[in-house]
């Protein structure tokens, strides 16, 4: 089974999800949708609504809640995206100007402090209490998370433990998330929604980790996607971790001082990619990243034999031999 | 009966509220409970708090509850102010520099966003749908204001109706939930509920237009607060669009010019401020916080006799005629 064919088996409740997203977009005030539009309308994959559809169809939900849950995590999804945005002064997202520069920052803010309360305006209305508990508590460990990430920008001493830890809370939590609603809407025990956060808590990682990991490669597989991204912005990930602890002492010099001064020239950068690439800490980080999906897998045992589990393993793959 | 008294009579309540935000605090990174702190140790009154913990009590509550979700109100408030202070580019808030200078926009937009989710997550610990409704729906009338109020920035045109859908969706959609929460919290019915909904939402347009007609005010009774701060700021409130409607027409031509400039000598301010004075226009606004405050009190008709009603109606009176 490939990626497509899983895209495909969802594509009309996938259409439904991006009719509450529509919807939910109705204001007043023109702004809103405009800028949401923007966001929303630039491609994104819709990877943590697909994962609460899968997740309520694997846990035998027939309901249409899923629907409304998909919005919602894709919605808290964008309004942290376009808090990034501005946080990281980033310039481009999926190939297109950030809303932050095609508007300004205050618009960024405050329309992503919209979609953030419409979001969960939206899943107070299902009435659950379990359902507001799984999606405040992964918003919690996200704001937690985004401020981690600030607090070590920059921090060359940012240990691999303490990496995982933020990469934890600040991707992954929502994905886990995700993938728990869809149990929590089936309504059958702790034991399939336990099961289902621990796989959506492996693909988070392994998501994060590629996606770390896509930023010293992206060039080779993708036309336009900016390298190095990451470390102009301070942000120091799990190949630049590993390639401190183990590379050649000389060679991590340079790398430190470069990151220091946060300068570097197309040369730096690409001398930078190739260090990683040969000192096996891209390697080493990839490899990682399939621990992660694999122990995803494994933690949906209980679903053995279901055609659905391997829909979600081909799901756990993409998310790391994804090109962007 | 002052407010000194309604003060001093919640004293041990309004106590347990700090250790319940004190305790929301705790965090591993340092970063969080040092910009909280800042902010809600700067001397903020409170009062949405108060409003909780007195509507709670009108109605009969006697559990501990509302100690609780007058600390999810309060951190609701503050996040608001964080992201405010970010987008109004200000300086100061109550006398002390804000958080986005004394750190920088990206701690203030990302400790508002923690302290936001914090105080939902606070708030489903409870278990409650309907406290988790009247918080959303007063969190999504708040985002939306605050977008209004950035598209209106400058706006000249905008019409005293217009401002006031949008102060009431700013400020008085989170008082009049704080308001509605009291009486949730004592689950006696929908009426006791509306009344107190009422209420909250006259005292929350009578404090936005007090604290709007104080911009011009401050000074004469409260040395230290920026004058015209909204002005510079570019926000049209009732006094102006008062004064652009009533004035004499060679004045207002002037302060529209000025407006539309955005530049003032500290003359034109003091122009301004004499012109806003004479002409009546801050007068009108004064009486129509009062109307507010009284309507407010009106709403409570069914708990004449109380005399948590009369502390209800000494916190409508107060909210005008605060000096800060």
């Amino acid at each position: 089974m490939s990626i497509q064919e899983v895209w495909e088996a969802f594509r009309s409740e996938l259409q439904e999800v991006e009719e509450e997203l529509q919807g939910s977009l109705r204001s007043h005030t023109a702004l809103i949708p405009d800028v949401a539009r923007h966001l929303l309308g630039s491609g994104g994959k819709r990877l943590r609504p697909l994962l609460v559809l899968l997740s309520a169809r694997l846990c035998g939900y027939r309901g249409r809640e899923d629907r409304v849950l998909g919005a919602v995590v894709e919605l808290i999804h964008s309004a942290s995206l376009l808090h990034d945005d501005v946080v990281d002064h980033a310039e481009v997202r999926r190939g297109r100007p950030v809303a932050n520069l095609l508007w300004n920052n205050q618009t960024a803010i405050l329309v992503g402090d919209y979609l953030y309360s419409k979001a969960l305006r939206l899943a107070v209305g299902l009435g659950s209490v379990r359902v507001m508990e799984t999606l405040s508590e992964a918003s919690l460990r996200m704001a937690e998370g985004e401020v981690l990430d600030l607090v070590h920008s920059g921090d060359l001493g940012l240990s691999e433990t303490e990496y995982l830890d933020l990469i934890e809370a600040k991707t992954a939590a929502l994905i886990a998330a995700s993938c728990r609603l869809g149990a929590v809407l089936a309504g059958r025990g702790v034991e399939q929604e336990e099961a289902l956060y621990r796989y959506g808590m492996g693909v988070g990682m392994a998501f994060q980790i590629a996606d770390d990991v896509l930023d010293y490669t992206a060039e080779e597989k993708r036309l336009g996607k900016a390298l190095g991204k990451d470390l102009r912005e301070g942000k120091v990930t799990l190949p630049v971790i590993r390639f401190l602890e183990k590379g050649r002492s000389e060679e991590t010099q340079r790398v430190r001082r470069l990151l220091a001064a946060r300068q570097f020239t197309a040369e730096d950068l690409a001398d930078i990619c190739g260090m990683l690439r040969d000192s096996g800490a891209l390697a080493y980080a990839v490899s990682r990243a399939r621990e992660y999906a694999r122990d995803a897998v494994a933690a949906l045992e209980a679903f053995e034999g279901d055609p659905l589990r391997q829909s979600l393993a081909v799901v756990a793959e993409y998310v790391i031999d994804r090109d962007s």
